[in-house]
């Protein structure tokens, strides 16, 4: 059912200093901030040749991070997230199987726009596990 | 600097079971179960197109992990390790730079035979990062 990484998620206090820090010492290739109201959170995306991490600072105290950055004051990693083809079929598997989708169980829209869905932790190993389904870009070879 | 994602570790109570859930579950493929005596883990990976998660279990209270375990009963994301060309000059950089080097600050050998080194938690957003240079191995078209 899991696919690709799509990406490894690391909250951090302020995520233009993170950013600055990993591209200084790291060598770290890094994007511009973007800030996602909806999400509560603003981002940098790290790029690697075959992956990236993601991170993400909490924009206010509401944000689903903020408590996650209030026990872990420095950061720390997140969550992981998998491609998925089909969320609402790796759903329903997932939920046959006995695994807890976060929240109320929906499908929601996540912070790259795509469909995912988040997986209780204490089914796997402390680890937050995000499924996404990377939803293909329509471009205009493939436009009817 | 830094350059390919080369794992995501994850320390869980259980290797054997962990893999075992994340087959069924989420249909992962991983691989059989290793046990390094000289790191104080048993690992297995869990292989996906672009990368891989390690999942490590503690062979005993001695294991660098014991601590973490103790602290994360559940389990949890452990650390991230990237590929660097060359890692004696990645620790000088780094050091250079500011950024400390965990243990006595030399290079080790790392679980997987390559010379690895793990730089300090707090300097980078509560994430530990391992960076790891990866030898390629001798083939017999290339050896003389
Ligand atoms: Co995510
Ligand atoms: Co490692």
């Amino acid at each position: 059912m899991i696919g690709r990484i799509n990406h490894i998620a690391i909250a951090v206090p302020d995520v233009t200093a993170a950013a600055q820090h990993w591209q200084t010492m790291l060598g770290a290739t890094v994007s511009a901030v973007q800030t996602l109201p909806e999400h509560g959170v603003r981002i940098v995306f790290v790029t690697a040749p075959n992956g990236k991490v993601e991170l993400m600072e909490p924009i206010d105290a509401q944000s689903p991070i903020a408590g996650f950055l209030q026990r872990n004051q420095d950061g720390g990693m997140h969550h992981i997230c998998y491609e998925v083809d089909d969320i609402a079929v790796a759903r329903e598997t997932l939920e046959s199987r006995g695994a807890r989708v976060l929240g109320n169980g929906e499908v929601k829209i996540g912070a790259h726009g795509n469909p995912v869905l988040f997986l209780y932790p204490k089914d796997f190993n402390g680890t937050l596990i995000e499924l996404e389904q990377v939803v293909t870009a329509t471009t205009d070879a493939s436009a009817e």
